[in-house]
């Protein structure tokens, strides 16, 4: 039963073969959980199991991560939108799914504890960590990434959009992180939010379970667009498109610089970017710029790190 | 006269013992200072001396804390509102009290040093003190804490609002840190507003000493839900109804971890989270929660800390 | 040719003396890059080159801390408000300026090397550096600084309105940070917004280069009030005046503590500001404040940073 989820034990390996199977109980998934496309730079993932809610379940997390992941330096790729099939953008952990009567003797197989370098660690953790690693991974790449959302996002599915660079959503699009409800305080989810919201706002959302609208979304800073349903397509494209009018390796530079210098108090930030401007006035893509403005022409970008010789 | 303040030598303990009485000047006040009701889970602390706008003095201050901490293990307290009676939520500290020229004698007295360690501590800092504990505690408090502000919220009375979990106001309330007015930088009040307000609001709050509307706050941050005021009872019960529907331990686990946190870079704040969901899975009600939705019925709380055996 | 801007070696100096013709190219500026006026405790500045959009050119960012710094200690000096000259607020670094065909030769010898300490320094580094000075330098002035924005802040300018204490824009001024269109992303502005600013609303300007509008700038927390333009005169007078009515002395106190506290744990943060309240206290104006208060009429400054004997 899923009251047993920390006490069984069987290698991890066991988890993870099964795990492939999560999606459907018994059989694969005859479609994959993330779709990955992509076209003139913008790779959209799109999580595509709705009758799932979209949860993060193992083989979701490791799905998006390689879709994250796949061929990232290439110059082919500039920005990536994460987007959802159906009502629900993402529902967090894969509670349905690990909870649901039918299927309690897989789940009971799932529920492991595996050795790891001889540590210990069970399925709830290794899940976590997994989670922990894919939310981290999106700050990480060399890209932006834009959440796009169209409906409801919960407890590790609010992690997700507060983990992106950029959210897009519409109007009726919500947010919520109703751990709590099910004596499981969003305690991850709330790192995120912590950096996304104001504080009394991402605890009233964490201690009631209560959703935001978009539009307090937006005002709190948790997503920074809000559009009508139907414009939803169309902003996230205009950013995405945007983005691709700009030099990758001028944008990987900025995204990483950023990330870094924003826990550093304002000094050591400021001789953190100073540098990097310099830096980036090296870059191949830095002098092309420049030197595009000189003569009033578009800039040809290379996206090469290289520095000019 | 006040501006002894500084110099004047006397015992500590006079201090506290006058200290009772500073509520009306030479009588012990004939209602309390703070009253204390509870009902449902929910412990409503109503600050009330609205003929002193319910300025935080000293004996203010120690029946408030008293009142947070009053059993506060309790599984039958879940909630803590804190509100007020009349016009005034709270005018921050009793300078009014301090400097009414009536009183001059009686505070005389109160102005005291005292020794405490061999350190010798004048009375401002023994107020400053108690305020940054009781302000301080607020947080540490094993339940949520919010803010029921209907009128106006000043200095440390600002201070008080912006350091409860939540904060609910009516639309005619107001936020202001006027210290400057009266040669006193609101400096304290700062470090709480300056975490839940952007910088530059709270910059011209603090310089100017002028006041910030409800939905100003609400925008930025200060407060998370602002209501008519009719509505203020009726959205703050809801709210505290809500909590109360949780349980009390993972609650506490999942407050006390956000504080912990926050103040973390990412990773670090990934990996404290990671091991708290492990630990909230262990917890009575973390296995409670999930069986509950096992089994679709109503989760029964133990609120208990230990774990499931 | 600007492409060559961080391989040429020439020493400082004749950066530093050909930068003083900058502004125009060959000849001195007829009229000064910055104006500065002073009334009633108000400083002005004005950043006067609008054919430049009010660049952030060297010489430019000299004549900016000159007139910040300029007899700064004077009781005469309450509030600095820097406004500008033109459409354009200020569009940051002097790109224009560096990259006009007709300049060339000019900057030919204004991109060189220097030698300062045995260290080579380039001229962007330089001109980051002096820049960077600049920004931190506000915070560092004992008087409250008030951006005055009436049209469009980008890049570096945009930088110099979040690294105020205060702004006040019109309606129709606009911020964006377009520095990846030229292949140069706004790192060092990034450090200021990114402390202003949500990190989403904040990356998708630096990611697109796309303008926020005034109300979204006010919602965001990146000025912290927004008027139409016929009143911004008006409004920015006002809260100049308020800032007047206080004493110098103590608001320096009370600025210079805000920003160090605000990066400080809660515990070390009420720690500093528990101490600077009693020393606030210890003021001559922080005494008269209180016996201004106790006696029922207007508190008369000194200003003076003395404590009272």
């Amino acid at each position: 039963m899923a009251a047993r989820l920390c006490r069984l034990r069987r290698p991890l390996t066991a988890a993870f073969s099964s795990a492939a199977a999560a999606g459907a109980g018994q059989a694969p998934p005859a479609e994959p959980l993330t779709e990955r496309r992509q076209a003139g730079g913008v790779r959209t993932i799109v999580l595509n199991n709705p009758r799932r809610r979209n949860a993060l379940s193992l083989p979701m997390l490791q799905s998006l991560r390689r879709d994250l992941l796949h061929d990232v330096k290439s110059r082919e790729l500039r920005v990536i939108v994460i987007a959802a099939e159906g009502p629900v953008f993402c529902s967090g952990h894969d509670l349905k799914e690990l909870s649901s009567e039918d299927d309690v003797k897989h789940h009971s197989q799932v529920f492991e504890l595996c050795a790891e370098d001889h540590v210990f660690l069970n399925f709830p953790t290794h899940h976590c960590l997994l989670c922990m690693q894919v939310m981290t991974l999106i700050q990480k790449l060399p890209v932006p990434v834009i959440a796009k959302v169209n409906g409801l996002a919960t407890a590790a599915g609010c992690q997700l959009v507060a983990s992106c660079d950029i959210a897009v959503a519409s109007e009726k699009s919500q947010f919520a992180t109703p751990g709590v409800n099910i004596g499981l305080f969003c305690s991850t989810p709330a790192v995120a939010l912590g950096r996304s919201l104001p504080r009394k706002v991402a605890l009233e959302m964490l201690f009631t379970g209560e959703p935001l609208s978009a539009h307090e979304a937006l005002m709190h800073g948790l997503v920074s667009k809000v559009v009508p349903e139907d414009k939803l397509e169309e902003e996230t494209m205009k950013i995405s498109q945007k983005i691709c009018e700009s030099s990758k390796s001028v944008l990987a530079l900025g995204k990483a610089t950023f990330y870094r210098q924003i826990t550093q108090d304002l000094d050591t930030a400021y001789k953190i970017t100073t540098k990097v401007m310099v830096d980036n006035l090296t870059l191949r893509d830095g002098q092309e710029g420049i030197e595009a403005f000189v003569q009033k022409r578009k800039p040809v970008w290379s996206h090469s790190q290289e520095e000019k010789k």
